[in-house]
């Protein structure tokens, strides 16, 4: 909360610069569309679970996504901006993620919610420093409430365990998934400037915009690396 | 709560007799696991909506879903019982019920959607009178946040008004509906003896439960054919 006049009730923070603003509508619109869509994914992979209890957990994993995207809508609404029309230029190349990345199966389903969860963290962490107060304590938020997936952990570390020729055919799906994920990054940056600009803190300097997502996305995927081999997964 | 002794911290009520704790058992198992295939389903059908913000309306009514089956976990944890064994005996059942009743659209997945909303308050109602206080407690609660519907009336109302051609298929697709579930709803009663006891409040009268069963089950089909109509649906 920014200071207020003694006795104010707060008034809603909003960056004063319309295209600051614009430029936060847009991160915003993004990750409540990316949680949407993950909510869905996590709860149709629910199917792939060998056991009601197996599917329950994916399941909570699944809303807590979705209570992610409602945080992310409250305050696209206090911004007085539609949700829909924020999301809306997003789902269609996310949705198009989804389908090229769908799970074959129950342990591509788990690997899939474990590198989500893990780069999404990572990726609130790295934008929260550029952002103006009431959205960094809203990704703040957001990002405690992720790493729901030692549940997935535990459960890839146990089918490793069972038989070893699992891991690398999952350890090749880690690799692709990220791979995606990249791919998807690099174009929605190509395609949203001012976007691209707040998530790397350069909206003074946007020739150097491409470059620092490109570091950015670098370091991703070293941290991706480091939790694939912590799995036991070659990265 | 029932009496406890001043001071005392209230201690977990449960049902004293065996078989009436092993019904409950079984009713909390069979609602968990529905509410979790419900969830399930809806989150499914959210793929099917037109809009990105349709989708996180139905996926918002899915979440509700899922958090009724979080609190009935809850209150079998409490009485030491495994949710997931509890759930289990109901999951094939239920499941091959949605595998018979997948929506093939959009406009089936809401009629879907109010159908079971609908019958499930219904149910909660009727059983809600059966049971011991802290059961009843739950139940109670878990109805007082069904009727998440009224998104799916406006949706169908506004499609029927815009092509009235739609609303043969979508009746007949109601009536579908309703009569797989009162399928299911006899062939579970007829397996789960105690279960259909509790039910219908008549464990001290065992030969009377199917008749009672099928009696409540044209209540709920009554009130069922009267939201139909509510919607300009025939049912």
């Amino acid at each position: 909360m920014t200071a207020q006049e003694p006795g104010d009730t707060p008034a809603v923070t909003r960056p004063a610069d319309p295209e600051h603003l614009a430029a936060v509508v847009d991160l915003l619109g993004l990750m409540a569309c990316a949680e949407l869509l993950a909510f869905e994914r996590l709860a149709h992979d629910a199917a792939l679970a060998p056991t009601i209890a197996d599917k329950a957990e994916v399941s909570r994993m699944a809303v807590a996504e979705f209570n992610h995207h409602t945080l992310l809508c409250e305050r696209l609404t206090e911004l007085g901006v539609d949700p829909g029309v924020a999301m809306e230029p997003f789902a269609e190349d996310l949705s198009a993620f989804h389908r090229r990345t769908a799970a074959g199966n129950w342990l591509e389903g788990l690997i899939k919610a474990f590198v989500g969860d893990g780069l999404a963290a990572d990726f609130y962490r790295e934008i929260a420093v550029h952002l103006e107060p009431a959205t960094r304590e809203l990704v703040l938020r957001v990002l405690a409430d992720t790493g729901h997936s030692e549940f997935a952990v535990d459960r890839i570390r146990a089918a490793i365990a069972a038989d070893l020729r699992v891991a690398g055919p999952l350890a090749l799906w880690g690799r692709r998934l990220v791979g995606e994920v990249v791919t998807q990054a690099q174009q929605i940056a190509a395609e949203r400037e001012g976007l691209t600009a707040l998530i790397v803190g350069g909206a003074d300097l946007p020739g150097l915009d491409l470059t620092e997502i490109a570091a950015m996305l670098d370091r991703l995927t070293k941290a991706h690396t480091d939790r694939m081999a912590a799995l036991g997964l070659d990265a």
